[in-house]
C-alpha cells in the first residue's frame, strides 16, 4: 500500500482513531492534528521556534522534516502579510506536504486532502456517523455530559465544514471530494477500518 | 443480507452494472431505471393503461406490484392537478416504495434514498468515478464518439442534481445523504462491488 491516506472526519465518527488503526495496519506513520499543529507552530509563524533551534529538534518528532519547509520563501510572498490563521494554515500545510512527501502515511484533518490535491498519490476518506453514535461517544471518549456532546456535535461540525470553505473554497460534505465516504456507525470502528483497507487493497490489484 | 440497498450514480461510473451484480450476489431483486419507469407507466398516470390491464399483467413483470399503488387517492388529493413530471415522479415513487416493502433489492437511481428515507433497512450508496473513466466507459458501452460521450458526462450529471434537488430539495453529491459512497474507477467495478458486500456484511456481524 503506497498510497497518502487523508481523513475528514464528523466529530463523534472515530475517524481519528480509524485513520490511527489503519496506520497500523499498514505500518505506515499516522499524522493527526496534534501532531501537524505542533509541528508548525515549531516552524511557521513563532519567530521564538526559530530561537534554540537545535534543542528544540531534540525534542519534537516532526521538527526536522518541519524545518524542511521553506519560511523564508513563504514570507517572500507576503507570509508576514497574512492573519494570523492564514500563517498558521500555511505552516501547517507545508508540514502535511513534507510528511506526504516523505511517503505513506495517515493525515487526519486539517483540509489534508485539499493541500495535497495536485499528488496523484493520495487517496482521501471522509468518515461520518449519526448524530446519536456520535454524541454517545462523545460522551464515552471525552467524558462530557449529554447535553454539552450533543452541542459538540453541531458546533465542530459547523466549525470544520466553515474551515474546510474558507481554505479549500469548496464544500466540506461534498461527496465527490472524496474516493470514498462511510459511516462508521453502521460497521463500527473496526469493521469500517476492514472496508477502507478493503478499498485500499483493491486498489493495488 | 435483510436490506433495501439504493444506488445513486454518476453517468458512466458504472454504478447501474455495480448494482445489478450486488443483487446477484445476494439474489435479491434489482430495479433499475427502466423497469421502475415501465411500471409506473403502467400505473400511475396514463389512463390508456388501465385499459385490458389482465392483458397487460401477463407481460409485465412488476405490473401486479405496482397495480398496488392507490392511485385514487392519489388523485383525491390532487394526483391530476400535478405537472406531468409531477405525476410520473409520483407513480415511481409509489412503484419504488411498493418494491421496497416486498424485502431486500437493489434500486438504481431516480431518488429511491429520498423516497425510502423513512425506512430504517434501507442503506443508500453513491458510486461516482473520474471523468476520463466515465467518458472511456460511455463510449465502450454506449458506443459514442468521444465528443459527445464528454458531453452527456457533463450533461447527465447536471441533470440528475437537478432532478435530485427538484424532488428531495436536498443536494446530489452531499456525502451524507448516503452511508457509503465510492469511486468506482479505483478498484474496477468488481472491487467496487466487494467494498460494497464488506460493508454490508459487516453491517450484519
Amino acid at each position: 500500500m503506497e498510497k497518502v491516506i487523508t481523513i475528514a472526519r464528523q466529530y463523534g465518527s472515530g475517524g481519528r482513531e480509524i485513520g490511527r488503526k489503519l496506520a497500523e495496519a499498514y505500518g505506515i506513520p499516522f499524522y493527526d492534528n496534534e501532531i501537524i499543529s505542533r509541528a508548525a507552530k515549531e516552524t511557521g509563524f513563532a519567530e521564538a521556534a526559530f530561537e534554540g533551534a537545535e534543542d528544540k529538534a531534540t525534542n519534537s518528532l516532526l521538527y526536522s522534516i518541519a524545518m524542511g519547509m521553506n519560511v523564508y520563501s513563504s514570507m517572500d510572498v507576503g507570509f508576514s502579510g497574512l492573519s494570523l490563521d492564514d500563517r498558521i494554515f500555511l505552516a501547517q500545510s507545508n508540514v502535511i506536504r513534507k510528511v506526504a512527501e516523505e511517503g505513506p502515511c495517515v493525515i487526519v484533518g486539517k483540509c489534508a486532502d485539499y493541500i495535497l490535491k495536485e499528488r496523484s498519490d493520495v487517496v482521501n476518506f471522509f468518515i461520518s456517523a449519526s448524530p446519536d453514535f456520535r454524541i454517545r461517544r462523545s460522551i464515552r471518549i471525552d467524558s462530557l455530559p449529554e447535553n454539552k456532546a450533543a452541542e459538540l456535535v453541531l458546533k465542530k461540525d459547523k466549525s470544520r465544514a466553515n474551515y474546510y470553505k474558507y481554505h479549500s473554497g469548496e464544500r466540506w460534505d461534498n461527496t465527490l471530494n472524496y474516493h470514498m465516504s462511510i459511516r462508521s456507525d453502521l460497521c463500527g470502528i473496526d469493521g469500517t477500518v476492514t472496508c477502507l483497507k478493503t478499498f485500499l487493497d483493491h486498489m493495488d490489484k
